[in-house]
């Protein structure tokens, strides 16, 4: 059995409950909160697609990433509170997120024939967009440009996912090394406030 | 003769027009008001198009949009301090828009083969997204969450819509229907100011 | 041998540039100076083709559009202090880059079969709609709505394009005669501080 499918629904399912509470602390109906969390569920998956013109969209022509997406969304309307104590429950699972879409990303984009480098970017598009979007919408200074190291673990984990592939390490293996490697940086990086230099 | 047409190019007359009126306030040239009216009147067709991969796009296909985005421009150029006296006549137009708009991304979405649960986002989006992207581009709190009820009134008319069509309703009376739906929860919501509950 | 095709490298080159040196001032690190140059030179492009449905999108398909924007990004990253104390270089590269990118622009969309009238637009969005994203994502007002003249140069430089096109005038004249009205109109404009009036 396949464990792309399963992964990709969990993360979708994952984006979503955290866009939806991303709008908690304003003037945001429940409406609000779940377009929010519709918007950063699909976002990054959508960009990379239309990106590639690789069509239909994912969400478009699998209902079951729909229902991932209902699914989060309501369990964030259910237990906002209770989630939000969750914060660091939360965090997990957005850094397993992006782990997730970033292989699943490269993966996508590969088996469309692009190179490898753009197969790259689009890992950390389809794993950072979704939340770009929302911030970007909610007038917000996007994650993407905040202090910690964030989209630069999913693009290093993307390319040393490439890499492995191209030495020949088998497909599970270099799933389980790669994904890894995005989530440890990510973390490593908020535990110990490490972050990029800046440019000045 | 079908009523689709001329409703189409009627709402995307009327979205240039709210479109260029909405920078009037800011620091915009005519240029940037102009600009600023042709994203809002492009934005929610061409996103719901390119999200299902419809080409080519309404307004690139058919000149006699571009017309009608140039008509209500020019509009706004002319008679900007007569038409924002009419700022209750511009809300009425845009709830008109928001009403057609929704029916038609639902139809235009079913035409193509998507699931009901697809159609009526894609409704919604295309009544909505055009305002979100035109918002965004002037950093303005997109209209879609600010109080009053406003999206999801586009999203109720376009389950409505798809539910009285599976139940078989003719047509013409669903579109009138669901239409009339849309505007009178937006009109009622405005009137006496109800909005959703919020998340906390 | 084809002018179009270097010219379209360098216009990407400068615009990366551009795009990571416009967020030295805010709190961004290394990588987000990277990413906004990224998108600051696939944004306009991608737009255009995107909404013609013309894939796949030229920087996917043509590594060479990936190495220019790395260049500019390493360029901006090695030297960006000396990039900025030439302020003025960097304004006139930009200026050729919306001069270039607009005649490209048109040239790309007439070239797909759409109206001139589609094909002005397209080369103007080629030319200012990555500024446009970059400002965006940033929260900055777009460049666009600020005071100087802009998107409006390059819109006149497409339509004399086109006319002069319809006339018969050789291509590469008119490449040339179009490209520095695009140019001329954006200098003028900024040293004698030129506005389009505005709406009120």
């Amino acid at each position: 059995m396949d464990i792309q499918y399963p992964l990709e629904l969990v993360g979708t399912f994952v984006f979503a409950i955290s866009g939806a509470l991303a709008v908690r602390d304003r003037e945001h109906d429940l409406f609000g909160a779940g377009f929010t969390g519709f918007i950063t569920a699909i976002g990054g998956g959508s960009l990379r697609d239309i990106l590639l013109g690789a069509y239909p969209l994912v969400w478009i022509g699998d209902v079951n990433f729909l229902y991932a997406i209902f699914a989060g969304i309501l369990l964030a309307f259910i237990f906002p509170s209770a989630l939000l104590k969750l914060r660091k429950t939360m965090f997990l699972f957005d850094t397993l997120g992006i782990g997730f879409f970033t292989v699943l990303g490269v993966e996508k984009a590969m088996s469309l024939g692009v190179r490898p480098e753009i197969a790259a970017i689009m890992g950390m598009f389809s794993a950072v967009m979704g939340g770009v979007i929302r911030d970007t919408l909610t007038n917000e200074i996007p994650i993407l440009f905040r202090k910690e190291i964030y989209a630069s673990a999913c693009l290093a984990g993307a390319i040393l996912y490439l890499v492995l592939n191209y030495f020949g390490l088998a497909r599970d293996y270099n799933m389980l090394i790669s994904i890894s490697t995005v989530i440890s940086i990510r973390l490593i990086a908020v535990r110990y406030k490490l972050s990029l230099p800046r440019l000045d």
